[in-house]
């Protein structure tokens, strides 16, 4: 079994090699540099972990774990348009680096260009393989939806937003553990178990990256500590904060929510002070290890000997493990 | 044969059913709004006359005209943010009477949906069907993005701007009518004879657009008369103008265009009396008539009895009435 690292490597160089040379450069120029800025390639890695898990070769179906990450970069490029997103990896977002127009064309592009890598392969799965990618394809859209619609609600709950990130981020892993079981001709119910597994460890993921908001390591996560504090942003911290029977603390919060920042060091240590005294990163932290378990066990029931299952379940592992 | 007002109202009744009623609202409501919109619905009427042509049943691929006509009010409603257009078809644009993000995800979700669309039709052509839809969106993105660069260059050729509006709006019409032949399982040449007779149909269709703005029928047509005079838009008129022998008329012209417009009327007419000198219409409507021709000329040589190809051939010729 091929390492993580290798898969990444692997995709790397085929990213390299699409090169998306063709003209106009103005639409195509955006799509290389988007595709260029890295990443840990961890859905097209999952596409063909899973395909190699159930004793395919991963080789035969790269196009397709290209078409999942051409398509993860279309959904970015357009999220950032719509969040005013500055940086993206620590380099300006498309629409920061050319303007609006270009990244809303171009990521136009980028999902023609995924649809096209995704029945690239010859296969007999290729329509249970479009419906699986369209259906997700849907979801993420809705999921972004719904991500908007929560900026201006005041009375998200927890179980609406496990909804909102399982459709915006988590389902896309699911699919991709899916397509590479599919595509190695596993099992119908296996293939099921793969996207059970994918999508409740993209939950568990996205919950520890709020977590890691306020209790990462800076330098670690790459990130502002406390970034979503400052925006208000509805994380699984701020939304069990809220959901807090202590109703002094929760208006202390609401206060802090509501008047405008002004010295926004303390803001972050109020809030964390608040959270401190509710107990909320233990809360979150049980929240996250409750998917996780979720996922571990659908992994368990995939038949599969263990030994072949090592790699696949390192990378979950690795993708829980605190950075603070 | 049916005709096209029958296949108008058909597919008008099955948008209808689509409904687009799912989850969340904020989604897929601008999308009902957009598709209600209206509008003669020639694409999908293309893709089921040419499945009618050759002796299929075109209620059994609706679903694929349907896929069309999605793709195509995608493109639409992100064409409309790009050009800051307030109004389609007198009613606000998506963007205006919701905003840039709603109008940027609605219309990624109506690709998704155009996709969905043109699979979930049960036949042996689906490999084929979605090769072309793909390669005609890609090519449709494209055209738009030239058509975008020509708005910041001074030296378009005629034959640039053939390239264009083949990429941005003829292909998708070569597209319809090849998706229904080859669903009909029409011969590979006929099939590819009706994407040549509706790529050059609609070369000649959007030049007599181009022609209309100047010298059609204000309220036939449903446009201000000059708009694209007032724009600067590069359209055939101007193009053929600026690229005219005689220079003390060009500079004219250039002059126009480089000022201000002070006052709107005086404008157009000013314009109209330079390319009434240098007779740009005549030249213009020969251009058009000159890819009609062409177009006719494939559509002859497919091999279908003529009577059967009397209804799109009617369709044909209406597209090319002038208006004035």
């Amino acid at each position: 079994m091929h390492s993580p690292k290798y898969f990444q490597e692997l995709i790397d160089e085929e990213i390299a090699a699409l090169s998306f040379q063709s003209k106009p450069a103005e639409l195509y120029e955006p799509i290389r540099y988007m595709m260029s800025l890295g990443g840990k390639r961890i859905r097209p890695s999952l596409v063909l972990m899973s395909n190699e898990l159930f004793g395919a070769d991963p080789q035969k179906i790269i196009k397709v774990a290209l078409g999942v990450e051409v398509f993860h970069n279309f959904t970015l490029m357009h999220d950032d348009i719509m969040d005013r997103a500055p940086l993206r990896r620590n380099k300006s977002t498309v629409h920061t680096k050319w303007d609006a127009n270009t990244a809303i064309l171009s990521g136009d592009t980028m999902f023609v260009k995924s649809c096209q890598l995704m029945m690239s392969i010859d296969s007999g799965f290729s329509a249970e393989v479009l419906s699986l990618f369209f259906k997700t394809a849907i979801e993420v859209c809705e999921g972004q939806q719904l991500d908007m619609n929560f900026e201006s609600r005041e009375d998200v709950s927890i179980q609406e937003y496990i909804e909102m990130i399982s459709l915006k981020t988590a389902v896309l892993l699911g699919c991709s553990l899916q397509l590479g079981a599919i595509l190695a001709d596993a099992e119908p119910e296996d293939a099921r178990r793969m996207y059970a597994f994918g999508k409740n460890l993209g939950i568990a993921f996205q919950l520890h990256d709020d977590i890691l908001d306020l209790y990462g390591d800076a330098e670690k996560f790459g990130k502002q500590v406390g970034g979503d504090v400052l925006s208000n942003k509805k994380t699984i911290l701020l939304l069990l904060a809220l959901s807090h029977k202590n109703k002094n603390k929760v208006d202390e919060l609401k206060e802090w929510i509501n008047k405008p920042v002004a010295n926004p060091e303390k803001k972050i240590s109020a809030v964390r002070e608040i959270f401190e005294h509710l107990g909320i990163r233990k809360q979150a932290e049980e929240e996250m290890e409750k998917y996780f378990q979720i996922a571990l066990n659908d992994f368990q029931n995939v038949k599969v000997e263990d030994a072949r299952k090592e790699t696949l379940m390192n990378l979950a592992e690795s993708l829980m493990i605190r950075e603070s």
